[in-house]
């Protein structure tokens, strides 16, 4: 009889999820983190972190749009795009779907998340590595933002780990600070915010840091299959609170021009449009306003 | 060293959830199931039914609110509800919150699972059980709807397990017929219907099977967070296709009239107008219109 072998996420300790494991691709221990990479029987393949669930090639779909569409289009001009993690390249991906958008810049930590990714997970980004918009930078996100000039973007993304381990200094006051400064005048950020059934106190701590530096603060959810535990919030940070409102009329229309409609199996204007409406469980983490 | 026990839920075959147990408080083998409490680490008390979760004091909150609150607010004037399943008495309490219901019967077919979560789980029910408007029924939901005086209830609610095992007799065109006739012209039946990302065919097939008796087919969303895979799906039938749209103005004024207003965790009117908007590897399960 063959031994069957289940990978249990290490997020928290005394609830999680397991997958029966098929074949395990990689296991490296880069500079910065543990990072696995299996065959799952429920899932395709799948990325581990440090022991916890990062990308599944079944769901990941439901994460790249929302972290993507959702800022892209409630901005409705956003032509240069600055990412910080994301080192599968799936947002990068769904980013230079957007015909508007000039120039992506992508900067990742670990390069061996993205050489595991580019083996391992190659749908994931597809042709997005050889994009001429796209620049991937090998580096700290950290520096990038303290570095870049002002009013250089129009959007950031942040699609980090949990604020714990190499993640953390993606949470501080400092970084959403020079986020601020980076972005032009109608410039927002969203980032991953964790499940807050589970992490309330990450969604509550990093929204009141970021509701130093601008002054339109919410979340938007989404139920990502693999993000065990409820719905995950990413967080929403924008100079301008009218765009949170954009009606779903002119998401549509601007999903037109820029080439999303139809293209996507969780993201619709509607979808997008009742993401914000928060049940109380998560709207009370989020700064009184 | 004290041995972890963990215990796996069984609901699918390479992937699941998994909660470290404190305390076993109950191992029962009615004539229905295999019927399971413990004391979880994380999540409260938990109850299983043949190895699934059906329960947990920290979430129950999402899956009644949202089960129960949407049909009488969107119909308004519901005054008789049937329940079908619900042995833990969660929804049953719900529905007794709506200062309009006059009459709340619920059917559980499996008097262990009364017993058990009046032992184990009181806060879940509370004072439920003893409200003179309710009336709890051990007995065949399947008999109970074929028996029935038409035109006798405004709201059907079916909390059932998966169409597995006892449950399935509860997704057929049969008893889908049956609650058409016991609906008075204005009503409507919801139904849980799986997490569609796992298993879609149970939202695609008896969302089949409900269109032939009723004219409005339809699901909304709750992201669960013990029902993990995604969102969950609660099946949505009508006789009146106007009652799927009412406007969030309008579900406002009849939470605040029902007494429902500020009692909620996760719905809220707004959340109510948005749970209907469905991802496109949801919608996709539905029959076309």
């Amino acid at each position: 009889m063959a031994t069957e072998v289940w990978v249990n996420e290490a997020l928290y300790s005394g609830w999680g999820q397991r997958f029966r494991m098929k074949r395990e691709l990689a296991r490296v221990r880069s500079p910065f983190q543990d990072i696995l990479v299996f065959e799952s029987e429920s899932h395709g393949r799948v990325m581990l972190l440090d022991g916890v669930v990062q990308i599944t090639e079944a769901d990941e779909f439901v994460y790249q749009e929302m972290l993507t569409h959702v800022p892209l289009l409630a901005h409705g001009e956003a032509r240069r795009v600055l990412v910080i993690g994301a080192g599968d390249g799936g947002v990068l991906r769904r980013v230079l779907q957007h015909r508007g958008v000039e120039r992506a810049v992508m900067v990742e930590i670990d390069g061996e998340v993205i050489r595991l990714a580019k083996e391992h997970l190659p749908g994931v980004a597809g042709e997005a590595w050889n994009d001429p918009r796209a620049q991937v930078i090998v580096g700290d996100g950290i520096d990038y933002v303290r570095q870049a000039p002002a009013a250089s973007f129009d959007v950031v993304i942040v699609d980090s780990t949990d604020p714990i381990g190499v993640g953390e200094v993606l949470f501080t006051e400092e970084f959403y600070v020079n986020c601020a400064r980076l972005l032009t005048a109608r410039g927002l950020i969203v980032n991953q915010c964790g499940v807050p059934f589970m992490q309330g106190e990450e969604l509550r701590e990093s929204s009141a840091r970021r509701a130093k530096a601008f002054r339109d603060i919410w979340a938007y959810v989404a139920a990502v299959p693999t993000y065990v535990g409820g719905f995950m919030t990413l967080g929403w940070a924008a100079k301008d609170p009218a765009m949170r409102g954009t009606p779903v009329e002119e998401i549509r229309r601007r999903a037109e021009v820029a080439g999303i409609l139809g293209t996507t199996r969780y993201w619709t204007p509607e979808v997008q449009v009742a993401s914000f409406q928060l049940p109380p469980y998560i709207a009370e983490l989020l700064p009184a306003r």
